[in-house]
């Protein structure tokens, strides 16, 4: 068998991550082309993983026949657009998360995949997750009825600068998507209505810019159950990656990883690894599985486990979040897809 | 010293767990006599436990100098008019929550209580709790900086009758309140709003009725921190008591206490035990502890730890909350305050 | 019914910690006189707990026709005669471990309670812990077919003093002789032969005494499982009791109880409870399960649950693990009993 | 800089294990060819990971001047040979263990190496595992003062089959081997006796075949600490390698990896992941960090981290260990070495 060839389309943090896990992890796949406008960071990506071809200009990619698929890791407001080029060149899409900010690019996006016949994967990698991804098949599985409430636990190690979060649309748009799709996830289930509370209590240049840093969003279901999501920006122990699940028969619910399960007793106490840092360390094996599944659904003509439907509903969720918080009541998902 | 003699009113379930407390674990105190309407519910627990006497009416408790204090064990619609007949009987008032559902008659107990110069302690037990009291205590300390998550998961393992739901004044009221107070209690600071999300999930006969058997309610704090509180009434695997409190430097959290430590490995799986079954099992030891601190608040003539305006607050917010539900809105306590 | 009346022998810290589990949990009996050659401790705790009666001598209690059991908790030179003396007496009799350090005069004791018709049990408390009882019976169950490993660990938080560990017999007598008992408990069957080895690695005043304060040693059962023990005299961490069994189909085992399951996480790790401090923390829920057990054996003729066989075995096994240790080979059971 | 071209002899599991680290984790080295008398076998590995070259005889890859380094992954009575002709042709070793069975052979290789400038690692992968190395690391920081007591439990999910059982040299042998040098390793000294205990409690046909296949080994070590190792050959509940170092001022301890931290909560109690099912799970990411300590150590020409001396040591212990058992007495290092 022939391995599937794959462009990626930006080199930064997301593009090495990926370009690794081909490498290393899948020998179904091969990286063929890396493409950066900032070059030099292409080709030192190229070298370290020895790609065959990089270069500044993306198009080059989408223009070369013998690439099968593409990864767009470029910034998030170039994502639609370069995903529709992608889809009319016939490149099958792998595409990171947030596909857009606006429910009209993601849906041309959607339209355009669709009209060249081509899969699109989102990159919601925590849905890949050891522990997430057990909890979810458990309480898929039936065994403990339905799910009554979903709640989610979400911390980053440290905020980002106040002018990140300022231009990336804030916690709820860049953050708390993460959550809103694992929550979807777990519940088995679209949410139709969130409550959003927010506050800068980390760094208050992060509510001078207009921002929070702090926020506990409450969700409901299609199916009836309930769910809340806690996020910060700075968790001092640590990346506090926690999910639980409580249903009619019982509970999943899964602990964040250490580095070990070692515990140092002393007269002191008990000491024990805290979390993971972030999560690069956290998530790295659910980067190689996406994509594991990204080219299986290429090779083997299979839909993708993540689809542009999954993408549209958390950017839904995080506008109708941001409203509940400047507008201080409940929000409906149909108001804000009537307001388009 | 003499032992501080106390007098109980109110022969059921939470009657006897206090005179149980007093008569082995409190040397200083002793349980002087017991009234319950229902008399031999009286007679048989003033038998069991040695109490040398006993009646169906509380009066006499109330009229017996030798009598040092009370503790008020009836139906939640007598509390607060025997408090302020106890102490206008100069009686000491131990007084079992809530004291009352509306604001004007938990003012007037303590307004009696002042004017006559006895000691009320509230029955909020769960502050007398191991582990809550434990993360209290880290929190207070300083050690993790200020306060900005409280997250309480509260969950009884069994729903009550759908007509107990009803005349409880519902969950809110009935089954949240120790939760409110736990929050408060946690986060070091009064909750100003409250936004509830409730459902009937376990027992539609409780939504028949009225009522929800399944909430999330987030909070503000006055300190600027956020709250969360999630209630069912159904735990498949026991009474789920678990508190969390994120800060700026750490974060404290306690997990549900089984019976032993013990596991069991096997081919199926790791074995460990669920939460103990009910608030008998896992709280008793509060239960002791806060008789513990009322004798010595009345012998040693110091501060009780549990104030009437500790109880007070919770009934506002739970009548905030049954609002909110209500009226599918956020609710602050300074609006139901200005509606008394 | 009339409550047992008992009377105790020695008020020392386990005397003490009987009277109390009878006074303050056991309603089917009463601690009905005390006595101890130090008239002023027994005067002390008669007392603290309202005890009628106490006495320097304990023939007054012997002779008392009232009393229908004794605790013995007096000096362990002082045990077998004392049982012997309260046997002819015709009390029930609880006897504190070791019953003695010879074998002859612990089966004397078992003659004499057999031939007067009168309970003995002994205070092999351990066998009441909720983590020790629990693996014991889950073993017992047969779920994990048969035992092939038992483990115990065993380390007092401090050192007793040179002295002490002098007098006592050493640390195979006076401390592994818990863990001879909790070996054969747990693996359901006597144990054929030991081998020791011992060190002075704490303090080696104890070694210049001629004992060791750090030993680990091995079992033979005769059912074919094997065993091992590991005891030291101080564990900076606090009281280290943890049992495990691994068997044919899987395995059980206890961690120690910290007093909360409270965790703390920081930036320097995550910190939860060291184990409680020693015994009487412990190990107090144990004591009163054992005293109930022995008041209804009494009360309700039953057979008692620790017999003067168990305790003549774990005083075999200590004395063949100290031979061992000062031969530097094997000995077996059948070696040390022909040598009575 | 140049990669370290590296030959592997023995295209088996642990060949392949260690051809798979190599080609994706270790970008510094990579495989040059591969040999195996089954040449089938080879060529598949060869082109399952695009190794450019593979023989059946390894012949082939000493003689070849563009290989740097061999690791020889052949069965345990070829090791000896074929390390002395590695080190004559001037290739950096890494050599499987045991290196050999008899002492007199570890020798001749060792000697070999020294006499040819070769670098020469053993296997001990265990050594680089995170929980046993961060155990490890916390002793030998200091932390925790000196070593008192070294626990070692170590089950395989499922037996050999007696063949494999009698000819392997046998549990003390091929599988307790990896303790010995654990061991060591948390002690920090090397042990001075052991003592053993063993029987066929798992299946018949291996007592049958002159093997134990549950074993208990208690040793003593040069710096006064002790130890205890256990071992089964069948753990129902999969692969059981925790180790526990206690010293003067605390203890560090290890437990099992389980695949996620999920823990499923219902009427039945809470099931948590068992232990990974064996050494490919549990260790792999030990074997890759052993061979990255290797490559490291040839590329920067500075030393192995697990020398030919900590292979003699393990397989004298070992021969100790069965000699114990066989004459039911402690055995001394020394006794051994005297007898060569």
């Amino acid at each position: 068998m022939d391995k599937l060839r794959i462009g990626i389309i930006g080199a930064g943090r997301i593009g090495n991550v990926h370009a690794q896990s081909i490498t290393y992890h899948i020998p179904q796949a091969e990286v063929a082309a890396i493409s950066d406008p900032d070059e030099p960071r292409a080709k030192a990506l190229a070298e370290r993983l020895g790609i065959p071809s990089y270069t500044k200009d993306y198009h080059d990619i989408l223009n070369d026949p013998a690439i099968g698929a593409v990864l767009i890791c470029s910034p998030t407001d170039t994502h639609a657009a370069i995903a529709i080029e992608a889809a009319k060149a016939g490149k099958h899409i792998f595409c990171e998360k947030p596909v857009d900010l606006t429910i009209a690019k993601i849906l041309a996006a959607k339209q355009a995949a669709e009209e060249n016949g081509v899969k699109l994967q989102i990159g919601f990698n925590r849905r890949f997750d050891h522990n997430h991804g057990r909890v979810q098949a458990v309480v898929k599985s039936g065994q403990l009825g339905k799910v009554e409430i979903v709640k989610i636990t979400s911390r980053d190690p440290e905020p980002p600068s106040p002018e990140y979060a300022a231009s990336s649309g804030g916690l709820f748009i860049d953050m708390m998507i993460h959550d809103f799709d694992m929550a979807q996830f777990l519940a088995g289930s679209p949410a139709t209505e969130v409550y959003a509370q927010g506050a800068s209590l980390v760094d208050p240049a992060i509510g001078a810019a207009g921002d929070v840093d702090t926020a506990i969003v409450t969700l409901k279901f299609e199916n009836g159950a309930m769910g809340v999501i806690d996020n910060s920006r700075r968790a001092a122990y640590g990346y506090d990656q926690r999910v639980e699940v409580f249903c009619e028969k019982g509970m999943a619910a899964g602990e964040n990883d250490g580095d070990t399960t070692v515990r140092v007793s002393t007269a002191d106490g008990v000491v024990s690894d805290k979390p993971q840092y972030f999560f690069l360390e956290r998530y790295m094996d659910s980067f190689i599985a996406e994509m594991r599944a990204f080219v299986a659904a290429v090779t083997e003509n299979t839909p993708v486990p993540v689809t542009i439907d999954d993408a549209l509903s958390p950017v839904v969720l995080a506008i109708a979040a941001k409203q509940s918080w400047l507008e201080h009541r409940p929000v409906t998902v149909k108001e804000i897809l009537a307001n388009g």
